[in-house]
């Protein structure tokens, strides 16, 4: 029901072009995967997603289990059919957000206890429990149950925690009944390049479906991040998807790929569309500027979204200022296409071995800085 | 460039159906109008309007004028052009916000001082600036300056304030110097049934494109609400449109247009739309009750639009709980698609003498309550 085919590797950068098969249709990487924690991606609707390009989209177990809970979601037929998504659909584990929203918080080898942001109320997740949840929701790709270790933690928290996110690697496997999911493993490792060979190579002697790199863009310098992904991807399957979790914006998509990575995610570009902030082929665009007010043309005249195919930034800005919702909804539409767009240039660059020129192109004409 | 063809009237009631023809198409009554405050029906894309029916919208010249400014709009090229909405347009007159939102006021002969909502700037509006405003927004149909009198005002300050909108009357429509808009009077005479028939007879006797019914629903109950109705159409122009202004749950609706009514507006159903209550053909809806946790059916199985026939009850009740915009975006287009097809349905009835099926129906298996 799986499969994945390496189509090509770019002879001048090692970025990579692929094709993942699901039982919810072919994902054609590198990809930029749109983020639906609450089983939406925020202000857009699945047929948006559908006419942008959208391949993929993420769900977060941690916040459905709360709400609605998964036995609901299991109830409507799983996530695809209760959020109106035939595409592929990958849960994380939930281990991110136990890890990084507030609340007290307990973990053993046997799992974490903690508080739910929403009323409280007392959790224990646990490698079987998240991947039961995850089962209950049905995506394509589930993520083995890890521990995103706080930023720069120190070597003698990282060198436990890694290795216990190996253990419960193993545990997630085993507690793994369902064939139509693919599960990923986690890297960690903190900033710790040795360690994320370790973490790497350990996780590589699993055999799984894709490997994923998590316990990056929580705080760290760009330059860490990539430094990391160099030293860390040499040691992955080749012939496996490679996902690096969380990260999103333009920057960091392009530098990711360049390095070998397959697929990311991130809630950066809805988020910061709610924020009036537009990714575009001449850099970012800030909507509120009193500059726009009266300019009629279009967010960026390089784009065939329905933001910009119908909309001009005079009309934009006056959305956001009147605190509108179809502001968010349009917003967010333009920076998916614009991150999906961008994921087709490199796929197009990569099997011409110039996937450098979008690169170049970023920091170039688009005007982004490292 | 515009006619008002009345194509039938109900023997059995006095509902019209009609033909309202426009610079940007022809509408069809009786017709609900969806409202669209900031140049924005809240939540809805233009293209869901399309998709639903509407034949017309609305603006407020009040808002816009403030933000972003009607010359903006002008520039841009005028309303439809500035929010992408190719069909009919009409805009109040600004009157009803200047005497119902919060801040100081004084009237004169000459218009209204007011403060502005916004930042409290000290803000004249006349009959002359209301169209100037009005002609720079650029909609099919715009509204004459009147006072809406507050709720249950007495006599004494009902007469000369519907005096003194009679003038204003006059004045809007020397003022007026487009020919691609249709300039619509404003009945007014509060809740007193002779005051409301000497308006709406003086008003007649001014040659317009169309006429309103201002200053109801106001805070008076419905049956007062109707009554001021049946005295007032039998005085207004057989062959022009009649506008109920700011009218719009289901029971107004059917029983405003059942006594003669041809036009309607509200932000009733997309603000309920925000608050998770949705209008079916079993009733009103409050989307987040316990007992809708599993309901893994549709909203209202009688129901076409986008939101029924991709989502269950339990996904929308998870999305209103969650807080998510999606869940402000599929329940408004549901709501205002149900005012439409009631339209519709209105229509067709009334074309076999039998509108009254409609309210029986609304009263009946629909569950509504008078």
């Amino acid at each position: 029901m799986f499969k994945f085919v390496l189509e090509h590797v770019d002879k001048n950068t090692g970025a990579r072009a692929g094709s993942f098969y699901t039982p919810h249709g072919v994902i054609k990487t590198p990809i930029f995967m749109p983020v639906g924690t609450q089983a939406t991606v925020k202000a857009v609707t699945t047929d948006w997603l559908r006419d942008i390009g959208a391949q993929i989209i993420l769900a977060n177990t941690y916040h459905l289990n709360l709400r609605p809970g998964s036995e609901i979601v299991r109830e409507a037929g799983g996530l695809h059919k209760f959020m109106n998504w035939q595409g592929p659909i990958l849960t994380d584990s939930g281990g991110f957000q136990v890890f990084s929203l507030r609340g007290m918080r307990k973990i053993s080898e046997e799992g974490v206890s903690f508080q739910s942001h929403l009323d409280g109320s007392k959790i224990f997740m646990s490698p079987e429990s998240s991947i039961k949840i995850q089962e209950n929701l049905g995506a394509d790709i589930i993520m083995a149950f890890d521990e995103c270790a706080p930023a720069r933690s120190s070597r003698d928290y990282i060198v436990p925690s890694m290795e216990r996110t190996l253990r419960w690697l193993e545990r997630s496997k085993a507690a793994k009944t369902r064939e139509d999911q693919a599960l990923f493993g986690i890297v960690q490792g903190g900033l710790f390049e040795d360690l994320r060979i370790y973490s790497a190579k350990k996780t590589a002697e699993i055999d799984l479906l894709g490997y994923a790199i998590g316990g990056l863009s929580v705080g760290e310098t760009r330059p860490e991040m990539l430094a990391i992904l160099e030293a860390t991807l040499p040691h992955m399957p080749e012939y496996k998807p490679r996902y690096l979790m969380g990260v999103g914006t333009p920057q960091d998509f392009v530098e990711g790929v360049l390095r070998g990575v397959d697929m990311m995610d991130c809630v950066h570009p809805t988020r910061i569309a709610r924020h009036g902030l537009a990714m575009t082929s001449k850099g970012m665009v800030s909507i509120k500027r009193a500059e726009y007010s009266r300019d009629f043309t279009s967010l960026d005249p390089d784009c065939d979204c329905m933001t910009c195919q119908n909309y001009s930034k005079a009309y934009l800005r006056h959305l956001y200022k009147s605190g509108e919702i179809l502001s968010s909804m349009l917003l967010s539409v333009h920076n998916l296409n614009f991150l999906l767009k961008l994921s087709n240039e490199l796929r197009e660059a990569i099997f011409e071995d110039d996937s450098i020129r979008v690169l170049k192109r970023l920091y170039g004409e688009m005007g982004y800085e490292f």
